[in-house]
């Protein structure tokens, strides 16, 4: 048996009208009871050993700053931690990452391990979309609307056609959509997923 | 038998990032082969005798100009259109309203008649909603990031807690995602929602 090719997926919540935080990162309209096993999310942490970060996600501050969570309490997560400006020293369990996005991203696909959570925001998922290095999106759509904030992706001109795995309705209304990335160049509607 | 209170509903197609056109208007993206009895769209037709309209959404280039799509082939159909400086007459089946929304929406609910679709755009919605005068989104979420757009609903900071009617999947990924809003103010994640 040959392993399967790792994964990178975008697994998040957004608003029901496409945001993951607030303008100034206010995640507040997230705080919910927790159903569904936590929305499954046990399941999906099983499937992963490695977690990538944008800088501002982790540091909104600046890199002299402690992080938002603390990396340690990911045991035997390996974080990525992306910034074109990393200091010397990295948390404990964590790497800085300056290389070219694809260079990285082939890198760590070579390499045997479990699928890879891109956890944003939304110019790393940007990044990492327009290198084509995104394969699938996992989005949990909270019952509100925030009206305006941070989006899932950074605000580009783009056609990304994505291909519907799995839908899933949890007790207090939360949609999860789970999309794959349709790598192909877009030929018309219904050509034919790319295969993984 | 009473009748039910008419609802104001929005029927409206997003991207997978919850835009309604691109910044241009565009929607080419919209463009692929109707499956599900093109998404159910004649049930939902059926079900309203009316449609508001954004003075933008129906005369993007201005009043001057020709509607975007004609409203006489909305046969039965009433078709209102939101504008503060209407001009002295308006298309067959439609009339030009610039009184203020809540009175308007009262005044419509008032007399007998079935549901009423609100069409948009964003701008109208916002205003709309911000009278607590939205009682539905539908939303058929279409397979695709266009990357920035014209939003669903006009920036402003909100707090819209949703109740989740339906969830319906189309064979070529679309999903359609039905919510009520949840009109009285947010006591917590678990509160009762609002009887029609």
């Amino acid at each position: 048996m040959s392993a399967a090719r790792r994964k990178i997926i975008v697994y998040i919540a957004t608003s029901a009208d496409g945001f993951i935080a607030r303008r100034d990162g206010g995640v507040e309209w997230l705080n919910r009871p927790r159903v569904g096993r936590n929305y499954d999310m046990a399941e999906f942490y099983e499937s992963i050993d490695a977690i990538l970060w944008g800088r501002k996600t982790l540091y909104p501050k600046g890199l002299s700053e402690k992080p938002v969570t603390s990396l340690a309490s990911y045991g035997r997560i390996k974080n990525y931690i992306f910034s074109r400006t990393p200091p010397a020293v990295a948390p404990a369990g964590a790497e800085f990452v300056s290389d070219p996005i694809a260079r990285f991203a082939e890198r760590l696909r070579a390499a045997p391990g479990k699928d890879i959570w891109m956890m944003g925001g939304g110019e790393i998922i940007g990044s990492f979309l327009d290198e084509a290095q995104i394969d699938e999106f996992i989005i949990n759509v909270i019952p509100i609307f925030i009206g305006e904030g941070i989006p899932l992706i950074a605000p580009r001109h783009r056609a990304v056609p994505l291909h519907l795995l799995s839908l899933k309705r949890f007790e207090d209304g939360v949609v999860r959509l789970h999309y794959r990335v349709d790598k192909a160049p877009a030929a018309g509607p219904r050509k034919r997923a790319r295969k993984q």
